[in-house]
């Protein structure tokens, strides 16, 4: 942490064109080495090929979109007020902060994935705390950036990279005083002990975790009667996809009991039970899905509607109400699906559920008319609101939302995907009454970087 | 927190325009009673009564500033993506937020101040607890507050008052799970306290506390040498303003020994000994400062220049950088110089003060060539970075930042003064493959608010 410090005090000084071309620099070294980070990617966390390829395009593209985001500058929110007094305002990187890479995506939430990538756009200095899982696949991304450091001339510690257990290492790193914030993406048990820790320093710091979420998918009545095999299709592919390990899995259902869901439920079990199936991301994860799994179909109420590479099981909304168990999430391919009286009980089990990161209500025109309140709760749970698709897929743009209220992140006033995810990292300085030699560039008048700014109340960019 | 919850459901929902009108209708309320509300301001907070005038002036004008805000609308960070899919964003209102009544400022940091004029320019509801020192004025003002509720025609309890000791009444209002945001301007006890209360909730939420700040002040030489009685002027009356009860009052002072340094300090102590003393805002207060200013005058090594209506004392930096009690803020008309050696001391000092509001540099352009390097320092310690002007005085603008590092602030990416306050009580919400009628107007296609909105990574106001 030190050493990050001072690789700080030098590299968040670094012009927006050097710090741009180190992040292109970065997607270039992983590209050049794409075949074996691959292949180290997938003996360690057993995750198809094809995933793992598009898991790294999207990780270069994550670290080009930064680039082009830090290039073109306007998001550095700067402001200009000239009255009585000449009051300017932009954000500011915070300092060194923790990356802890998550098991589900060696890729692109690891080493170089968009936490790093987001830090060092908003020029942070990164210590990057590897996986246990792929520690091997964290070290060559890690060596790729080493690389990226020296071309770029950025200093050698603008990232750093370190194992061991987040118990000891990772508190280490989140209590150590030069640490000014804090990115992670995993279990909610890990993130909770995170935001413990950081709340208990003596001087406190942000931390964004991305920790739990069952995503819930409503199934409006129109829909499922005239559209129930695309349906059974859409749902049945994201419940399986990557073994369900993804954070923004549908793990429950909510529709109204009829004999079109009774037909839906029976064909997404088949479909479920006979996806392709492959290893989880390793045995840890496997086991607590396993027991995840009986402690579930162990709660009284609960039907299993099918069992195979994936699990889906049901439960009257009236069951589901008096038990908070069945709110939790099981990190994996299960789905339970709440099968509802009316809307009244619809509302009820959303309104019971915690925050999530996504909120789903499939849904034809004639059930958008019937339902707008349903689709307006769930945008109090939710950070992303989705009408007609699967949650899974999250497009890496600047409207994503990849966040959403406690316990599904931390804090719901970022996100940890797009172009936003820099404003984790930095802080707004004003500066009152400063010669323009010693502004920075974004201030001065003149408006060299032409960005957008605001000058007295209006939008600028000249 | 009930009542305030129905009342977002709601009020979250205004449009606009009757969210704008509904400030300005505070405003005018609040005008209407201008006379009534400043005695009783004046008998409880014994602040003189230009003050009270000039403070209630701020307090319309900020609510002014952000029906101006709602009524632009381009501050909802709206933003347009339409790729492979259709993905927009903008900012929502968090929920019911606590507002605490601030000692200092019955009126700008109030019932109807800063917090509670931004939160509810953003959509959420609001529950004040007044102060104790002026529970009248808070529910005079709060009476002003009640008749805009009625006349705008928004929800009943879409703000509402309570009294009671913040170690029962304003914990159980942190606490409430219906609770979304918290807004402090006061101790760093009490402010440390409620940040912890925030954080061991079931679902924790953000505290925006204002809590301590000595906002260094360096003098350097040339201008300490040229500038002597003008510098003595603007900090005397700046140390003395309000009788020292401003977060931003400019509690330490650092210069490099010199002749002329000598002459400042006597003239400095002399002015600030003779400035028109008023009684301090409550006995608490007056007892706090005795007390600290007697601590801080106890410790080894620590001489006074002067005392009468404020107190001025030096201490060499080697003392000061032993003894962390020098880094306390006393809060009243208190100043500590920090005599350094040479330009190593200072820097030495500056690293070891604690995160500020503000950092001030009092210098020529000689000075300013001969020191940049301390300029960018003060920039790491605030919020707010001022260059040959006093501290006290904070204008209402975009560009403003009332924030800073722990612990001048629980935090630092956030200000509580200027338009950007808004910025503390919204979250981003993600709207993907909504039909035009259900997407909230400000992201519908063909811009009906006309507000500025990044689409597909361009700013476009049309």
């Amino acid at each position: 942490m030190q050493r990050s410090l001072a690789a700080f005090k030098e590299y968040g000084k670094t012009p927006p064109t050097q710090r741009a071309a180190f992040l292109e620099q970065i997607a270039a070294q992983l590209e050049s080495r794409r075949e074996a980070l691959v292949a180290t990617a997938h003996e360690e966390s057993r995750l198809p090929l094809p995933r793992l390829n598009g898991e790294l395009t999207r990780t270069t593209n994550q670290l080009k979109m930064f680039a082009r985001l830090v290039r073109e500058g306007s998001w550095v929110e700067a402001s200009i007020d000239k009255g009585d007094k000449d009051i300017r305002k932009m954000l500011v990187p915070l300092g060194p902060v923790v990356v802890f890479g998550a098991s589900n995506f060696p890729f692109a939430f690891s080493t170089a994935g968009g936490d790093t990538a987001s830090a060092l756009a908003a020029g942070a200095s990164v210590v990057v705390k590897g996986h246990s899982a792929h520690a091997r696949t964290s070290e060559a991304v890690f060596g790729a950036v080493l690389d990226a450091i020296r071309e770029s001339g950025v200093p050698e510690h603008t990232v750093q990279h370190v194992l061991g257990p987040g118990s000891t290492t990772g508190k280490a790193l989140v209590m150590h005083p030069h640490t000014t914030g804090v990115g992670f993406t995993g279990s909610f048990s890990g993130g909770r002990a995170l935001m413990r820790y950081a709340a208990e320093r003596e001087r406190p710091v942000p931390v964004f975790a991305e920790m739990s979420s069952i995503n819930p998918v409503v199934l409006l009545p129109d829909t499922l009667h005239k559209n129930t095999a695309a349906l059974v299709k859409t749902f049945a592919a994201s419940i399986t996809l990557g073994m369900g390990q993804f954070c923004t899995n549908p793990g429950l259902l909510l529709a109204l009991e009829s004999p079109a869901l009774e037909v839906f439920l029976q064909q997404l079990g088949a479909e479920v039970s006979q996806a392709q199936a492959h290893d989880m991301l390793h045995s840890g994860i496997a086991d607590s899905y396993a027991e995840g799994v009986k402690d579930m179909l162990d709660q009284e109420g609960i039907a299993v509607v099918q069992r195979g590479t994936g699990v889906i099981a049901k439960v009257a909304a009236a069951v589901f109400l008096r038990n908070p168990h069945f709110r939790e999430e099981v990190f994996g391919p299960f789905s339970l699906m709440v099968v509802c009286k009316d809307k009244t009980e619809m509302t009820a089990v959303l309104e019971n559920v915690k925050g999530q990161l996504t909120g789903t209500v499939m849904a034809t025109e004639k059930d958008l008319e019937d339902h707008s309140d349903i689709i307006a709760l769930q945008a109090t749970l939710a950070g992303r609101v989705i009408i007609n698709d699967a949650p899974t897929g999250v497009e890496v743009c600047n409207s994503m939302v990849h966040g959403g209220p406690f316990p599904a992140t931390s804090d719901a006033r970022f996100t940890s995907v797009g172009a936003t995810a820099i404003k984790r990292w930095v802080r707004p300085v004003c500066f009152q009454g400063f010669p323009g030699h010693l502004l920075p560039e974004e201030l001065q008048d003149g408006n060299p970087r032409k960005i957008w700014r605001l000058v007295n109340e209006q939008w600028l960019n000249t």
